[in-house]
């Protein structure tokens, strides 16, 4: 990686751990080993143009992920093992490893709004790669049930670390088939 | 009110919007009209202490505006209703207000452990009373159930707030029903 995509992966790293406000341009500085000028002549605009592209770094990357526990799965096994992802990411991480866009998104309305677009589009992008995948293995009303998926995943990752306890992640599971036969 | 139910009041409104590490004690203290001495009064241990207070004071206000929609009716009318509380307080504050609890429980992990468990206690709180009023109403698995509508109505708070759009938590009526009769 060069220095533009480090600070760019170092940036994902902490955002999803403690979110917009929390994270500091000088531990990112410091953890990269790089001036504070070498932030400007990457990211002219600063601080919140590094987080926007964080945002979508973090977001891609999570997306591969998602993509590669579902692949070729029927769809309840997919989901099941989608939902290990965000399981294992606390685990490995003492449970600071949390949705790497919703600590940013939370502080939407008070963060810059291009922040808060970057944010929105990565959803949407998740859920649109989610209800491709159910429609194509013949599940109705994909689009809808995918966007149901969703919030109910991104809440139990919120519960799932608030709690130190994956349970709520774990609880999705047995929702699964609720949903995808409603 | 008196200067310390102040102070949690203005610091339980402002994590909300901006969480823990957005949540600067300048600002408390101008926002109440106390010097800094004040906080320490009130607040020996400084700013952990005030958070921590202003989670279960936020998480309390939020349970009673909970229970008030859900009091006396049948449960999809009452959860429905539940859901239009998180609605209108996202658009009355053009989207600032979010969860109560999760903007900080987000950073849990890396903010002192005392204010993680604040935020399992509220959560669980609420969790717990929506399975008495389930119960009451003669839903089975009523415990599970409770649990399952509150990781979907929290992911939905937070993909509304992320979407600057109501139709997150809009679509959760749509699947009350699916959940309690499954």
């Amino acid at each position: 990686m060069n220095t533009r995509e480090r600070l760019i992966n170092v940036t994902s790293d902490l955002i999803r751990k403690k979110g917009y406000f929390g994270t500091g341009i000088n531990e990112v500085l410091k953890q990269v080993g790089v001036p504070k000028g070498s932030l400007y002549h990457h990211f002219p605009k600063g601080k919140d143009e590094l987080i926007r592209e964080a945002v979508y770094w973090g977001g891609e990357s999570q997306m591969q992920k998602y993509g590669n526990a579902l692949k070729g799965k029927p769809a309840e096994e997919g989901l099941s093992d989608m939902i290990d992802v965000m399981v294992n990411e606390l685990i490995n991480s003492n449970f600071e490893d949390g949705c790497p866009i919703a600590a940013v998104a939370m502080a939407s309305g008070t963060i810059d709004e291009e922040i808060r677009e970057a944010c929105a589009k990565v959803f949407v992008g998740w859920q649109n790669n989610l209800a491709g995948y159910l429609e194509r293995r013949g599940i109705d009303n994909a689009q809808v049930k995918a966007e149901e998926l969703y919030s109910m995943f991104e809440g139990a990752y919120v519960l799932s670390k608030a709690h130190r306890d994956v349970k709520y992640l774990l609880l999705q599971k047995k929702f699964i088939g609720t949903i995808l036969n409603s």
